[in-house]
């Protein structure tokens, strides 16, 4: 059974995931929905995009992706859908795809990317504030039945990409800096741990804090004690052993870190 | 594969909505589960009723919508099933399906209403506190494998019914009202947009704002402004753009709105 | 079609229970997935484990449920998977399972539980920090195509197990405690509704209020009046009709509760 996943900044509240669900059953009945997340924060693109890369590729071969983080719903935005490795993406032109192509340029993955230009695809009637339901919901279940991509548009090679935040080399090591908090206040960075050879002569620098080494999981340190170590997406952590290391340590999202060798 | 809903006051926290998937598969399990929201106001079943109708006609024809948001329960308020359009509806006689029985009478479609009276189709044991898990689940499930509405109970025709907020003729155009405030705080009226036959000429007046003419989607004005246009559903909302305007406007449900025409 | 349920502490924006399914239906694309819920209290695994012993019976035979509450990862603590009753679990080896060990060893059912020590079944590359999507989603997911818990590890009879608190013997009656509140502010105790013989001669006492007899249902009383009766499974249970009870009486989990035959 082919997946559509949901990542969206509806918020559970409304209904408004439910409604995409009703749409895509309608026109493909035998597909799976899985919600990746409904609570990215509103119009916040840069989330999202982060949200989307770090979920989507562990899901099989062919899955489809709506992404729904639009503040220019209505505008003249383009609305698109995209084959990047071995999945599909449907979503605004806004950014919301860049860690993904960059990604898979990085691999040479083959990369298309359309414009969602075909009607015959959507709802028949179009509102100009609900594109997910209207385009996005409908082109995945298209896709899901077996309508090819290129029947929706007409190829692009210039989307909207966003600005990454990217390390940068400094004397001694990198800066790089915090891309996300997640629920147990566990702060992710963009320093990837490929950058070390050595995980003892270490030093990592956030917020005043200094912290000498990386250790493998947080149960090798006393509660309260601040850590850092790699993270199950292969980029350096902090963290504050059974407690909560952003609220702690006072950071929030692009916070520098340093990481330096000593 | 049929699709039933799900839209309760439960919250996601205690796994109650968990429950009433584990009875449907139970006795269906070949069906598509689809939550359409657990995030009602506890016991606000004009708040449920509203959400309710917004979205159920976006799934397929067949689906299944299992409705609870019930401060009776466990009373003698009744047990329904509903067939109206081409949905069934099921849950307990409170007016939590005023909106979509309403709906099917002004298009003249057929509406059939079950008090459920048939403990055949009911979990074996039925508590006096969690009628979702031992009634409504199990009944929405026996109607998804093929059992008729009319084996499990009696039809009736005196279904509770809220009194739903309505727009009024004033001098000069409307008045109508606050229903919803979305999650980026949109605020969406009663006030249906076919009251209105010139977008241009048009002035809404919320607290104490005046807002001349409908834009077409948020993005056609800068952020920060005030503005009027038409929702996904097709009545008049009003917004911030990129802002949150029942926030900025301290508008709450049930506030005013008046639409006059110029 | 087999069920595979979630009950984590991951909380809903970040996606992490996006990524279970993503890896769930990679191995096995024709099961059905449910989340029980994923806002557990993070790392409280005595409220996971009431959660999911409150659930899991619900679910059809052969369920296959994911639990993971999971303080420990990376550590020495072992990975889990087992039979108790008819259903399976997967998850660390903390105490999660401890409330449905007792209730098979109570009735009797057959109990066998596996320390997971066959990578063969686990995701490629194991990190130290998240189990859920390396370890226990891959055990499910081939337990659901037919593979046998035996070929997973091997038999362990020592599970961690959690100190559950258990009613007293008092002079005239039972002390018991509260163990969960619930979105609607109900306050459910240990104290078994087999118990009482009579519901009128007894006398619940929480929080210097003294409360008469049981009722059926809270519609049996007036909104604000504080009521005791038997919950959705079986025990006693003090609610606020119409209201929130454990802020009105300002109790938590742990309170203790008074059962006294008059």
């Amino acid at each position: 059974m082919t997946v559509i996943t949901l990542l969206t900044d509806f918020g559970s509240k409304n209904g408004f995931s439910g409604v995409l669900k009703g749409v895509i059953w309608t026109i493909a009945p035998d597909v799976h929905i899985a919600d990746i997340t409904h609570e990215i924060t509103p119009q916040n693109i840069m989330e999202g995009a982060i949200a989307l890369s770090r979920a989507a590729t562990f899901f099989p071969a062919g899955t489809i992706h709506v992404a729904i983080v639009d503040p220019g719903v209505g505008t003249s935005r383009r609305p698109l859908a995209a084959h990047i490795g071995d999945q599909y993406y449907v979503g605004p032109d806004n950014g919301l795809f860049t860690p993904l192509l960059e990604q898979a340029e990085q691999k040479g993955q083959p990369v298309t990317i359309i414009q969602l230009t075909n009607p015959q695809y959507w709802l028949a009637e179009v509102s100009q504030t609900f594109h997910g339901r209207d385009i996005f919901s409908p082109v995945a279940a298209h896709l899901a039945i077996g309508i090819s991509l290129e029947k929706m548009g007409s190829a692009i090679n210039d989307p909207v990409r966003l600005l990454l935040p990217k390390p940068e080399k400094i004397s001694g090591g990198w800066r790089g800096q915090v891309v996300l908090i997640d629920i147990f206040g566990n702060i992710a960075t963009n320093l990837n741990a490929h950058l070390i050879k050595d995980n003892k002569n270490v030093l990592i620098k956030i917020a005043n804090k200094s912290i000498q080494g990386l250790v493998n999981t947080y149960g090798d340190r006393h509660a309260g004690d601040v850590v850092a170590l790699v993270d199950s997406e292969n980029f350096i952590e902090v963290a504050v052993v059974n407690g909560h290391g952003a609220q702690s340590l006072g950071v929030t999202i692009g916070e520098p870190v340093e990481l330096l060798f000593l």
